[in-house]
């Protein structure tokens, strides 16, 4: 089932979608689409768009999927660098592409995914619609026997520190992801299932929903565009949604919604929230007032997505009623296929006891080995790969997120958490956001630096601020400073632009050089 | 958790059993045992049968593992065949073993899995006690990067119309049959589960558990080589087992014990059935009468072994009641990875509407692409394996095996089920067994032969068992003639010899030659 921007409902079975992806591949062989060509995206959830994965890689071309919520510089970025040759969008987004054409040389076709005549000047490309392309094709086409170590394919990473990278998927890491996917212990997909992915199809793929649910014959519910709180219920109930996968945003307005509402969930039964740290009050409501399992996802571009999975263990029992409680809100169990483990500065491995803290890497059969167009391997030579997240591990193997390699400050040759300090920050009354960023220090390297943005109508008292560090982190946490600003920056996904801090507060000349008398180790 | 012969426990975690099991690999290396190289047993599910599949499939060698049960004959020719030379027994083997060595040229080094001084004579072949090899093994054996397509374990056929056929499995085959058995429709084990494969680990890798519970990290619960049904019972209330698999036999002496004695299963939640068919009053009576549910699997040696598994459907519910509720009772759906079709006997594909039979064939990665030594495939050019059953496939993909092929009855290019003339004519008064033979027939090719032995005390009246088939069955399927004989004869595992019959009765001179009017299509 498949829900079009306009509301409208369609209903295919998977024998139906197939013959539609064969038509499709038909028409793109048209084209003069051939092996490994990319085929690009800038589409929501539809039916259309899972044609699309089937046809483009079941040919033995790419599909590369392209967030239609980036710039316009970085979406020409991406498309031009993938070097896709046929660009198939959403309705929506034909004013975007439109503006675009001129500096997409290398798009030879554009196929708006409807059935209308589609009103957009493609320039130098020819312009189709989705349902004329297929109409004009001949049934028959053959899947074409293909080397599971073939790109199928094509994602970029979210580009926060530069410009986005090419992560490409083989045929084999994407099949070995999807059962990976649908063990009992990860999504558990099952044929009587019916699956929504909120996630976008250009996040990843779906988090691989759109291979792992087919697979099992489970039933998808595509949302398509509008995921707020009321859309996402009525399709939920109205549709018999029994599992669903998304970002934390997204569940927290259906659960803004249902409370405003008196709302239910009438055959929900579980969600998977990842893409950046669940509150853990969602798991709590969610399953108290609603009895939906919210369950901790962790993963990357360059990991499939999915690396780490929430899920009960018997040594679980062992534990501490503290310790248990949290085991919903860490990131979770290595999933059958990865290997995970934390290292120091100097790449030596750290113990696995929930404290230590230190660089997050992984490995496994799909992992990304190397960048598109790289040159250099992104893993080491045993072959693993740096997240760019801190972590701990606990002696159960249960993975919490700490920080981000780049955020962390690192003092006197010791590790402090930016992350752990802005949350105390901003559990002052007067604090409205905050952010730890690491300023040049002569005797300690760098000093963590914390910058605030005061509540509307409140002052925030410098030294009151600090004082609420003593007892909760060593003394040599404290921040040096505090700096209040009018707001911070933030990046397009609302997150705060730590790149941006850095720049401007690196060089920040700390007054208080001398008084840093028990800072490092 | 491991019972040894004795009753006593053993309690091993993954970590142990993993130093446990590189110290049997450095002792093996010791042994001269080199990649590719046969390592074989001759063992009960126990620890040091775990520790075995570990060490030498991970060292680069095949772990061999040999069904006691067969006669020595079978055994010799196994071993020798598969040119293993080590072989590693568990004590209460050691008597048969013994009385081989002289006709095992092959094996080299003996290992008695005990830590006792083993009292063997082994002849040309060095005798060790498990446990002194391991005392006398160095830690810190590296395991070795592999060729993914390396065999790792290798099983033979039963045999039941010729020499055992071995079949190897590889590392790949292996790990992407146990994501498949992982997934949530399949055994969809969990890291909370407590496994007990009842099913030998000689049959068939114990349909892949020893891989798949580690890989989730569920427990492992080894009940050794008591299997009657208050040894399995108390196994499983005393160890929490929460899950099982084994052949219909061992579930009936369970359920019998459990009748008798009025016994519960405090934790048991899920069996699986396979091997042969499995009776619906098993799959009835567990449920209703204990809560637990029972499952139906199909798979042979040369799938490694799963093929198909039950697992209810969104289409399911289109169907008739009756319908319906015959489905657990049926061999299941392919699971993701295996296609599975019917043929008639010239290879044309038959259709999926649970009555048309034909030759099933399956094809998939983890299907034998060739038999060990062979110079041809065992698969045809397209990658079908014919798996010699005959088998139905309704509309919903739920396969039910009807007979094997070698057994039907091929009348005017028409096919009989021998299954289905049986079934019917056991449940004549008289009627203790029945088989059914193709007899030659100049007009029709085959006809049907019902060959019985009358229950203690009886007399069986042929017209009269005849008569029983009117209106239950085509008239061209009731078979021309019965014979009573005073036994059948059975193989080693207690199924009917079929190929000994038809030698016997293949030209059995039919009385009604010339009556046989309406025979054929």
């Amino acid at each position: 089932m498949s829900r079009g921007e306009d509301g409208s409902v369609t209903r295919l079975t998977y024998a139906e979608v197939e013959r539609r992806a064969r038509l499709l591949a038909r028409g793109l062989e048209g084209f003069g689409v051939q092996r490994s060509d990319r085929v690009a995206t800038l589409a929501w959830n539809s039916f259309r768009h899972l044609e699309l994965y089937y046809a483009v890689s079941g040919m033995g071309a790419v599909v590369h999927t392209v967030n239609p919520r980036l710039s316009a510089d970085d979406i020409v970025h991406i498309l031009n660098d993938a070097g896709s040759c046929v660009l198939c969008l959403d309705p929506g987004f034909a004013g975007l592409v439109e503006g675009l054409m001129g500096r997409l040389p290398l798009v030879r076709h554009v196929v708006v995914m409807g059935d209308g005549v589609p009103g957009l000047d493609g320039g130098h490309a020819g312009v189709h619609s989705y349902e004329g392309v297929l109409a004009g094709a001949s049934e028959g086409f053959e899947w074409p026997t293909l080397d599971e170590d073939l790109a199928s394919a094509l994602c970029y990473t979210s580009g926060t520190t530069g410009r986005p990278k090419g992560v490409l998927y083989s045929h084999r890491s994407t099949v070995i992801h999807a059962y990976a996917v649908n063990t009992a212990d990860v999504f558990g997909v099952r044929a009587v299932d019916r699956v929504m992915p909120v996630v976008p199809m250009f996040h990843v793929n779906a988090w691989g929903l759109p291979y792992a649910a087919p697979m099992v014959g489970a039933s998808l519910v595509m949302p398509g565009r509008h995921l707020d709180g009321a859309s996402v219920q009525s399709l939920m109930n109205d549709e018999g949604v029994t599992f669903s996968a998304g970002v934390p945003t997204v569940w927290m307005g259906l659960l803004g919604h249902l409370t405003a509402t008196g709302g239910r969930l009438t055959t929900l039964k579980r969600l998977v929230c990842g893409g950046s740290a669940c509150p853990a009050m969602l798991i709590e409501r969610f399953g108290e007032e609603h009895g939906v399992e919210v369950t901790h996802a962790w993963g990357m571009t360059e990991t499939s997505p999915l690396g780490t999975m929430y899920a009960a263990k018997p040594g679980h029992a062992g534990m501490g009623e503290a310790e248990r409680a949290r085991l919903p809100f860490k990131q979770g169990r290595a999933i059958a296929g990865i290997d995970m483990r934390i290292v120091d500065g100097e790449g030596v491995e750290l113990p696995w006891d929930g404290v230590t803290f230190g660089n997050l890497q992984v490995r496994g059969p799909w992992v990304t080995a190397r960048y598109m167009g790289a040159t250099e391997d992104a893993t080491d030579a045993a072959g693993w790969f740096a997240t760019g997240d801190v972590a701990t591990i606990d002696s159960e193997g249960t993975m919490e997120i700490t920080d981000r390699t780049k955020d962390i400050v690192k003092s006197g040759g010791e590790w402090i958490s930016s992350i752990q300090l802005e949350n105390i920050a901003v559990g002052h009354p007067d604090v409205a956001e905050a952010a730890i960023v690491a300023a040049r220090h002569p005797k300690w390297d760098e000093r963590p630096l914390l910058i605030v943005v005061a509540k509307a109508g409140r002052t925030v008292d410098g030294a009151a601020l600090l004082g609420m560090y003593a007892g909760r982190v060593a003394k040599w946490w404290v921040p040096d400073e505090v700096v209040v600003v009018k707001e911070l920056p933030h990046t397009a996904t609302g997150k705060l632009n730590k790149l941006a801090l850095r720049q401007q507060f690196r060089d920040f000349r700390l007054a208080s050089l001398e008084d840093v008398s028990d800072g490092g180790a």
